[in-house]
């Protein structure tokens, strides 16, 4: 059993915990929680860590059958957790690599359904952005390397598991991938001020993808720009702006029940 | 100008902004950030803090016009305020009062659309139901007493200023307010397991009411039952359930699509 902070296999989980920088050189990321561990590819899965305490609790023997793991002390796991009362399991799984194809989604049975995030910065957000995704049969999720790391433990937590499912890539250049789309025959649209038709005018069941902007700047104009067509949530009050996340699933879960 | 966070008026701030009790009590609600200080009706305003810096820029004079402030110190002000870069404004503003009666909502121009909240906890997800509420034209949001509290800043920053205009309420006891409610008309929907109607396949044009549960228990037995009808927002892959603040807006929006 590992007793303290100073072994260096739970100083590079901690690592992992707080820097982008070196889940990337590693190519791994940690995933916390039951529910989430067991919804791991064991493929995937390269270290298991769990508390003195996860060990003892019988109910939590199965998810460890065939599982190599490490036991660490609860002091020792609290200090790895990213959570204040953790649930005792952590194991670092290899990153998820998807090419811009593969969002399109051609498994899904229906027709690509994109949403494309612009320097996105809120880790809640863009988790539960992931969630709604899955929910919605969003085929694939586009990001621009601005936006926050899919890998940081908040975003992988509030994505309820949906980060290990739903196909994402980020790009340096969301113009040539939006360009290469739009060739393919992805129609963008833009939730934006210079809207005048409501998001429920429209139709999406063919190929289609929603420009998503920063919580407070909202879209580049270079971005914007790159919409074919223009829509507007509409609203109420005096509220100029919906969170990112919920417009992200408003206009989602529309091509949703369009397509059902 | 205020230097030191011995000063009895900055120990205050600093106590209301961290504890609900505290707000309670004092019957007051700290604002923070330029744009919401603007949006406070005057006559709610009752002490504003700015910081030294805050007032040393022009832009920020207008906003200042007829109003008593107080200056402080950066250093106070950072130590008052519940970001870690602040704008450098706080006010304290009394809290709103709204009677059930006030939720029906007979100035916005079409029947009671009520979220009625139980045992919602995240600050975050709060705020920004209160803010896509205001969008969809939510007449009321009432919340069980275990919600978290309305007027934590976090919640308040997150509403982006709809905490300020869309009434709302806490009660002891869901059940008896639901009836009241019911026995006036307003249909009761719950977004629940049970649901087998797709929540796109009702008719929200008449007075309804959402439930909303807690983000990892969902609604109680007991508050499920008091439901006239079980509605389910359809999800494709392994997601179980979205966002509770996802889930509110989604149904929030379907009314309001359906009414315009």
């Amino acid at each position: 059993m590992i007793t303290s902070t100073t072994n260096q296999r739970v100083k590079n989980v901690i690592h992992l915990m707080k820097q982008a920088k070196e889940r990337r050189a590693q190519d791994v990321f940690p995933v916390e929680g039951i529910r989430m561990f067991r919804e791991v590819p064991p493929a995937f899965r390269l270290e298991t860590y769990v508390s003195e305490s996860f060990l003892k609790r019988p109910e939590n023997r199965p998810a460890l059958e065939n599982v190599k793991y490490e036991t660490v002390s609860d002091t020792v796991f609290l200090a790895m957790s990213d959570t204040k009362t953790p649930q005792g399991v952590i194991c670092l799984a290899r990153q998820m690599h998807y090419l811009p194809e593969d969002l399109l989604g051609t498994a899904a049975g229906w027709p690509p359904l994109l949403l494309v995030l612009e320097n996105l910065q809120d880790p809640g957000n863009l988790g539960t952005i992931l969630r709604s995704s899955e929910g919605a049969g969003v085929t694939g999720v586009l990001l621009s390397s601005d936006c926050a790391d899919i890998y940081n433990p908040k975003v992988v937590r509030s994505t309820m598991g949906s980060v290990l499912r739903v196909p994402f890539c980020y790009t340096g250049s969301l113009r040539d991938q939006l360009r290469a789309w739009k060739d393919r025959g992805v129609t963008v649209y833009a939730a934006h001020l210079k809207g005048t038709t409501d998001y429920t005018g429209q139709d999406y069941r063919t190929a289609c993808a929603f420009l998503i902007g920063n919580e407070a700047k909202g879209l580049t104009e270079e971005t914007a720009a790159l919409a074919d067509r223009y829509i507007r949530i509409p609203m109420r009050g005096r509220v100029e702006s919906l969170n990112a996340s919920v417009a992200a699933s408003l206009l989602a879960y529309e091509a949703f029940r369009q397509r059902n």
